[in-house]
């Protein structure tokens, strides 16, 4: 029998979640939540999933769009085994007490703290962690970008120290009323920045500070990393290593892919959906070893590279699969992520 | 009586470079050199500049255009004491050969190699070293802007370890062909960039390292600096290191400049000639000292910051003054630099 899976919260990631829960083997959408009726619930409709109002009051404005919708929030909550949680920020405490009234499983987003979960989730760091647990956090879309490279790196070298500045894309390319349109902005201003605590919350003996810009782009994240090893490595070496991680894409410059731009493209022309790029496209040109200190660039795609994170979190809570590397497996094969 | 200053190219940098030195008690502006008429002919010659055009076969455009000129600029290089050459890159060879043949005095901006002029100017750092050169290069905006915070801190505290991103604006606000209009693209790809040696060129003994990155931006550049320094300090002494400096502007983002954007804002706002931020934009909130390491953010208006090192560069070479903080004082004196 299939885990049924709810969506709360049918938005940027939880639509893409919807997808590629809908693609496992083992698992099913038993619904999707929405709020307010949208071209985004209809197309949940079409798809096929059952949508479900996010409380009693906008069934109304469902009815008078004229999508059909299959009850609330509340209801689906009892049909499934674990829920999504996609929700806008700062709703945390509020879904946590009603996922537990329900005693069902859930999973939040980057968005919330440490804290509401207990627990925060990388599939490559902390899988066997998550099993069986009632409440994971999967973490932002900076921090699983930085902790699969620094996984990687650190249970191969050991990672001395990390200086890791984000550029960070100001809006989702949907979002028409984020800025800036022209400028840089340091955000936070105060250093370093949160996202360097974020990856502690998964890899907690790094020395990781973070610097973060938010930039006049829409497509990615783009980040410089720059590291101490506590083993000498060399650029060969890190270049195999990251060639072995399941959700780490080496792209070259001399392959015509020199920006972000170029990296959702490559994105589109591999038949993606929704030209998603789920992992991190890492710039084997820019991989450096410069007095003994690592450099490397990497792209993050805001909207797409913890999708396949949350399936793997499902996985470990419900216990569909005991092994982390076999659950990656799954859903790497299910999306058809790194044969594209 | 007056150094007479011949400027050669009088486009971004020169129309500014132009201007400053027709502020100053010292110079004059001996006349300004154009390939084509252009909107920027007309004005120079409005502003009283005597306008020569770059070479004999150019005259003719002018005269369509009904521009009067003064002659050609080898004409010119015969009047001057000396020239700052603010030509598009890669001619650099090519004019050293004409100025010497002149036996004039030349200055470069950054967009030449230090090789060219054998020597790479900043006022606060080695005015002392530029007295009575044939030739100069005063450094490009960005490494400008590096030498002027690390020459300050070197001084101080002596810098163990400098690892700086810099976000470039990708086009000038005039520029009109360059992009990207929407994404981030790392610049050069390898790694480390050419701005640390460039650093070099005036501060041999730092250890710098840079990771250049274009963002969809017109405006200024934006430093990402975290450093190691010798010595122990505390937020607030560098925080009085830096309001002492000559050409460090520290704002906070408490007074509502929290980005590159409100900074030209306020430039404007000064009433500075084409709205113009000569000074760093150093954020007085992102200066922290964490782990021990030093962290702050500051911006670079691109077409500005090397306009007063142009002028203390003439002082220098021709030994108008003998003194690198007495010059500065003057240059920003006559600029209204650090009192508006």
């Amino acid at each position: 029998m299939k885990a049924k899976v709810a969506i709360n919260g049918y938005g940027t990631i939880g639509k893409r979640v919807a997808d590629a829960v809908a693609l496992q083997e083992d698992m099913e959408i038993a619904g999707v939540v929405k709020t307010r009726p949208s071209f985004e619930a209809r197309i949940a409709k079409k798809k096929g999933y059952s949508l479900y109002s996010a409380s009693e009051d906008n069934i109304a404005d469902f009815e008078k769009s004229k999508i059909e919708i299959s009850g609330t929030l509340d209801e689906l909550l009892d049909k499934a085994d674990i829920v999504i949680d996609a929700t806008p920020g700062n709703t945390g405490e509020e879904y946590r007490k009603l996922y537990q009234e329900h005693g069902i499983r859930a999973i939040w987003q980057g968005g919330e703290e440490h804290e509401l979960a207990g627990f925060s989730f990388n599939s490559e760091a902390n899988y066997d962690r998550a099993l069986g647990r009632d409440l994971a956090r999967v973490v932002s879309c900076n921090t699983t970008g930085l902790v699969r490279v620094l996984y990687a790196l650190d249970t191969a070298y050991g990672v001395k120290k990390a200086r890791v500045t984000l550029m960070r894309r100001a809006a989702d390319p949907n979002d028409i009323k984020t800025g800036p349109i022209n400028a840089l902005v340091p955000d936070p201003i105060k250093l370093p920045s949160h996202h360097g605590p974020d990856v502690n919350s998964i890899l907690p003996d790094i020395d990781i500070t973070t610097m973060a810009v938010k930039t006049s782009t829409t497509l990615m994240h783009l980040h410089a990393v720059n590291l101490e090893l506590k083993e000498e490595s060399s650029q060969d070496e890190i270049i195999r290593l990251f060639e072995e991680r399941p959700r780490i894409r080496l792209v070259n410059s001399k392959d015509r892919i020199k920006s972000t731009a170029e990296a959702m493209e490559l994105a589109k022309d591999m038949g993606r959906p929704r030209g998603d790029m789920w992992e991190n496209v890492l710039w084997k040109d820019s991989i450096t070893i410069d007095k003994g200190e690592l450099y490397f660039f990497q792209a993050i795609h805001q909207e797409a590279d913890v999708v396949p994170e949350n399936v793997d979190a499902i996985r470990a809570m419900l216990e569909l699969e005991m092994d982390g590397a076999k659950s990656i497996e799954k859903t790497n094969k299910a999306l058809e992520l790194m044969t594209s």
